[in-house]
Formats: structure tokens, C-alpha cells, sequence
């Protein structure tokens, strides 16, 4: 009765989405308390009070009729040139308004980017492990989402592969920096790499290979270390970016896509994003978040909160004889499965009410990944239940 | 550089849009109060006050994390709850949480309908005249809209021309009730008729033929009269509801799909257009705003404002000698435009700063849409225009 399409999108329903519909659930069941859900990337941590101030203030003195209606669909030019002036003060660019669209979330900006650039067929690579849902966005516009298999020793890219990867129907690779669900932060070092193997392959096939760069994670680090600002490093590319971590308004759906003006065809490319915003249905971003955000871009998410859970965590894990790497940004643990088929391990996991997400959901069996955006108790009452996991499975 | 698809959307970027951004741009030029802009949907009539005093109380009494953050990609449980009650109680229907998915306006909702709905050439039906975006909506899944010509005499459906354009590859027919641009509302008769002729089809067929019902101007009737709830009449019907028009919140992109129980295969195209809203990157409608529509069911449009400019509007251009259907319900005129090109009267229009669409951006060649959803003022100080216009047209 539905489309093609979508049967097998029902049938094969998003793993991610399920343990999170079926974690409110168990809370239901067993108590809120007694259930350690680790399988979304909700944030725990509220919005920092300067959000309600700002839209309390925004209700009192802005005129409804603006501050609910609609706007240019790339969103109000002052939100966006402010979101410029930020990013051109913090990271050294030289955005103004027509490289700033406002989206809804950074999944929309995504699909906007996609549907921008796509002809059916065209193929957009993608690093294992990466968030699955890429491969939806890439097929709502008939391209082919081909993946590049993860370097599990360190879970850096494999510019190696990269390269042996590209070809002439190679259209953009999608890249998350810092990385969901590994936790790893791609160095300038690599991006510059990254950027010499595409200028490199743009010459020999005569195309534009798009970075898109999904940065919802840019402002969670927890090591010092710089995210590197990718439209310095090479012309086409588009950064997405959202509010939902930095923030915590993952239900509010708001961020925006940078199309530099290095960007080949930049003009048309913008109007292009700035029309599939408005033809997929989004419009335009909300228009009281939109002026929200763009008085809260000095906020920042309280980063101790997810150290302290991801110290506790790491080490907790590790001393129980778990392997992992050591996350430096974002707020997940990419695990290794102690038995080969993860998906065990994540049953197992769920009797101990762990909720946990398998690796195949990011094309990278035989682990699993753990959002500790979570309150801490949570954390600490859940390290029972990992140690008579790591009993189970003998792991000392 | 960019793909296909968009090539023609930028080429042929909506005259709406083009002319809501130029209309801003006159304003700037010669005065606000100089310019007469009747291009765009955007109610002037600022939201009832319950809707800041709502968001007002849910920063305070909510959870922050609940407020902001994720929940089901349908939506709270308990604001479709809400909803489907208050649908039940003004409409005699008996919907629960599972006939109602939160969407990002109806725009969103459209295309989560039709992304579930349609495969690769199905046709997708609709009465002209009607908003062009249903054309890039059905285009967005490889659709085809098919039109059926309009009867200028009445605005209502041609169900003669609705008969003869059903075939084996109709999967869905699009109505707009009350009508934009038209002004018109379909009677119980009509649906009743369009039902009986679909019911039909669907046999001969063996086939699924679904209405889908665009409904933001719902609330928006000046004569007292009734819009029929369309899932009482046929059961493969999809409801797409906004809050924009209604609570004059378009710039919030807040609305609501229902699927009545009575569908075909209901469960899994419930599961569909839920679906549809994730990988389309929606993910799910905005979150506080969500919570606020739910405690403002019982709020209407001030339709007394509307009407006010309805009956201005509607006997100056009588007067005048122009020629349109009496608007029922929604905030639009259609008008017969006095030279054959109606591009032309639109340029003419321009020049005395009054800004219409042409009705070719309708499917209806010939005539311009009027949005009279402005200040009563601004009514009043274009009617100058209008009747210069009428004089150069030598109308009288």
C-alpha cells in the first residue's frame, strides 16, 4: 500500500529510534530510575537560562506579526548575518548573510545540501562508523550512500581508502567532526589531507566533489584540541550545523548550512539550498527559536557535565576489561562488543535495562554505542549492571 | 553544478516568493505605508495572546529537557491526544494518538504524505486552481501532478473533468478547502460527489486512491457555513492541518497530519508518514511550540478583521468594474485580470505599488490572487490604485 521506498524503511524501522520509544517505555515500567538509557543523543544538561530570558524578552517587546510570521526562506537576514559575524570573530572566515541559511536542525539543512547537489545515481561517500541516518538523506534524492570501512585502531579516516574511492560519479562526501558515534576529532592535519586527495580527483575527473561537513558536535570538546573550520581548507564545501548539543533544544529543530563563497556556482547553489527548503516543506526555520538562537551564540553547553559522565564511564569500563577509545569530542562511546555479534551484547545489555545502540546502526558491527548525555546517577547506577556484564563475558 | 531537479526550481523561482522579497525591498524604498502588498499568506493579525502567555508558562513550569528536547517522531503523545479530541468533539470523529502525527507546518506534512504514499509516475490529482507548490511537492517523490482545468464560472471542482482523469495510475487527488487562491469552499454535496466518483474508481481499478486535504484556512469562513470533515465522507483520506493561518504562527512551522483509522493498511501508513517526517529531516515538529498549540485548540483567527478587508476589497473592486467570485472563506480574491496576459495587469499593478500574483503561479492563466490577510489600512489606502487601474483598463 505505501511506496517502495518507504516499505523498507518501515520494515527496517531506525534501531536508534525503537530503543528510544522502547527505553520511555521500560522507564514506564520498571521506574525511571532503574532504566540506563544510553541510546539517543538527547541531551540532559537544559538550555542554558539565557534561552527562556531571551525568548520571554523576545515575546514581550517584538511584534508578533514578525516574530511568528514568515521570512525570507533562508531566514531573518539579521539572524543570519549574526551568525556570520560570530563564526567570522571565533574562527577567522569571512562569512556574510548569503553564506548563512537557517534550517530546521541540522538533519534539514542536510537534506536541503543533498537534494542541492544530487542527479539519480550520483554517489556520496561516508567514513564508518557514521550516523546511519546519512543513508536515508542520500537516497531521499536517488544517490547511493558509499562507505568507506572504518580503521578500527583509531577510528581516523582512512584517506588510503578514500582515495581508492572516489570516481566520476562521486559527488560529495559527508564527513562529522567531532565524530557520532566513535568520539574522535578529525585533526587539521587529516582535513588538509582530506582537501589535497579531492582537489586532487577534482582535476582528474573534471567534477566539484562537495565536503558536507554534519558539526552539530563542534563546540563539545573535552581535550583542548581545535576543530579545524573546514571552509579554510577547501572551497566546495557545505557545513551543517545545529543548536540541538551546544544548546540542548534537540526538539526545536534549529541550525543552519554555511555555503562559503568559494563554493563553486556559489549564487546558484544558495538559491538552490534556499529553495529545497522551502519545496521539502520546511519553509523556513522557526522564526521565534531562530531570533532565540541568534541572542545565545556566546552560550555554550556545560561541557564538565559530559566530562564527568565520560571519565566515569571510561574508566569504569575499561578497569571492567571493556575496549574503547578514549572520546575527545561529542558525548558517545563507541564500545567494543565483547562477543562478535553486538547485537547479543545489546540484549544482553537491555536485561541489565542498558540501553545501548548496535554498531551495525553505523555500519560498524561488532560494537556498540553509548550516549552518556545522560544525568550522572544514571552513569553511576549503571555500573553494576556493565560489571556483571563484563563477568558474564569474562572479560578479566 | 546544481543538481537537475533544481535547475528549473531556480530558473523558475516561485513568483510568490520572489515577489514577498520584493515587495520587502519596496518598503524599504518607499515607505511601508506606500506599498500595497497582497502577495504572500502572512497574517497581519498578531497571535492570540494566549499563545505568548502559554510559552510564557511552559518555560517556567516544564522540565527543560522535556520542553526542548526529543520525543517521538510523531509528536508528544499527549498534544495529539489533545488534538484528537478536540478534533472529536467539534467534528463527531473518534481519533486517538495514532490518527495524529505533528508536522512542520502542512508543507511539511504534505510531504511526509506523499513521501509515503507515492512511487515513481503515479499521478497526483488537483483542482485548478491551486497552490503551485503541490506541483514541487509531488515532484519531490517523482510524482505527477496532473491538473484539472478549472470552472471559472464557480471555482468549484469539475467532477465530470475529476472522472475522466482518474486512471490506473491515480494514487492520490489534492483539495484545498476552504480554497486558496479561489476564496471558495467545496459544500458536503461536492465531497459527498468526489467521494462516490473515487469509491468507484477504486473498484474498477482494483487501486488505493487516496485525498489528501489541505486544511489551514479551516477556520477562516465568513458565511457561516461548514467545511465538511473530510474523513467522514471517504476512508483513504490524509487531513494536512497548519496552525499558521489560524493562530497566525506561519513563521513557527506548526501543524498536524491525521490518518484516520479507516485508511488502508492504517498501522503501516501511520508508521510511514512517521517515518517520512524522520529521514526527511524533519525529525519532528518543533517542540515548545508543539506543547503551546495543544493549550490553544479553542483560539480562532479575529475572522471579524479578515472580513472587514473581504467586504472593503471585494465592493470597491466591484465597483470598480473588476470582475471575481465573492470570497467564502480563506483571506484570498481571485480576480479576473481586465487584459488577457495577466502578468501584464500584475506589472501595472506594480507601478502603482500594489503587489498581486499572477494566477499562471495557480494553474489559471488569466486571473491574479489578492491576499487581503494586511492591515485594514493598507486596504484602504490601495483602493486609489485599483481604481486608476480600472480607469486605464477603461473598465466602466
Amino acid at each position: 500500500m505505501i511506496s517502495k521506498k518507504m516499505e523498507s524503511l518501515v520494515d527496517n524501522n531506525s534501531v536508534i529510534r525503537q530503543m528510544f520509544e522502547e527505553g520511555k517505555k521500560m522507564a514506564e515500567e520498571f521506574g525511571a530510575e532503574n532504566v540506563y538509557d544510553f541510546s539517543i543523543g538527547n541531551p540532559n544538561v537544559p538550555a542554558p537560562a539565557k534561552v527562556s530570558e531571551t525568548i520571554e524578552r523576545l515575546l514581550k517587546e517584538e511584534d508578533p506579526v514578525v516574530l511568528h510570521g514568515y521570512m525570507p526562506n533562508a531566514g531573518f537576514p539579521e539572524v543570519r548575518q549574526k551568525i556570520a559575524d560570530s563564526l567570522n570573530r571565533r574562527f577567522g572566515t569571512s562569512f556574510g548573510l548569503d553564506n548563512i541559511m537557517m534550517t530546521v536542525g541540522a538533519a534539514g539543512g542536510l537534506n536541503c545540501a543533498l537534494k542541492a547537489l544530487l542527479n539519480p545515481g550520483d554517489e556520496v561517500l561516508a567514513f564508518a562508523p557514521y550516523f546511519v541516518e546519512y543513508r536515508n538523506y542520500v537516497a531521499n534524492y536517488d544517490g547511493i550512500l558509499k562507505e568507506i570501512a572504518p580503521d578500527t585502531d583509531t577510528f581516523q579516516p582512512d584517506l588510503k581508502a578514500l582515495e581508492a574511492s572516489v570516481n566520476e560519479k562521486t559527488r560529495a562526501l559527508i564527513i562529522n567532526n567531532p565524530n557520532n558515534p566513535s568520539g574522535v576529532i578529525y585533526t587539521e592535519d587529516t582535513i588538509r589531507a582530506i582537501a589535497d586527495i579531492l582537489k586532487e580527483k577534482q582535476r582528474e575527473y573534471g567534477s566539484e566533489i562537495f565536503i558536507i561537513s554534519d558539526e552539530p558536535y563542534r563546540e563539545l570538546v573535552y581535550t583542548g584540541a581545535e576543530v579545524p573550520y573546514i571552509t579554510k581548507y577547501y572551497p566546495n564545501t557545505i557545513v551543517g550545523y545545529s543548536f540541538s548539543k551546544t544548546l540542548s533544544l534537540p526538539g526545536e529543530r534549529i541550525g543552519y548550512l554555511v555555503v562559503p563563497s568559494e563554493a563553486a556556482d556559489h549564487d546558484r547553489l544558495f538559491q538552490a539550498v534556499t529553495i529545497a527548503n522551502r519545496v521539502l516543506g520546511f519553509v523556513n526555520a522557526p522564526s521565534l527559536i531562530q531570533k532565540t538562537v541568534a541572542e545565545c551564540l556566546e552560550e555554550k553547553a556545560d561541557i564538565a557535565f559530559y566530562a564527568r559522565n565520560r571519565d566515569l564511564l571510561y574508566d569504569a569500563l575499561k578497569e571492567y576489561g571493556f575496549k574503547c577509545i578514549r572520546p575527545e569530542g561529542a558525548f558517545y562511546m563507541f564500545i567494543q562488543s565483547p562477543v562478535p555479534d553486538e547485537k547479543v551484547f545489546v540484549e544482553d545489555a537491555k536485561k541489565e535495562h542498558i540501553l545501548i545502540v548496535p554498531g551495525s546502526s553505523f555500519a560498524c558491527a561488532g560494537y556498540v554505542r553509548l550516549s552518556y548525555c545522560v544525568a550522572y546517577e544514571t552513569c553511576v547506577n549503571s555500573l553494576p549492571g556493565f560489571q556483571r556484564l563484563a563477568e558474564k563475558y569474562k572479560l578479566k
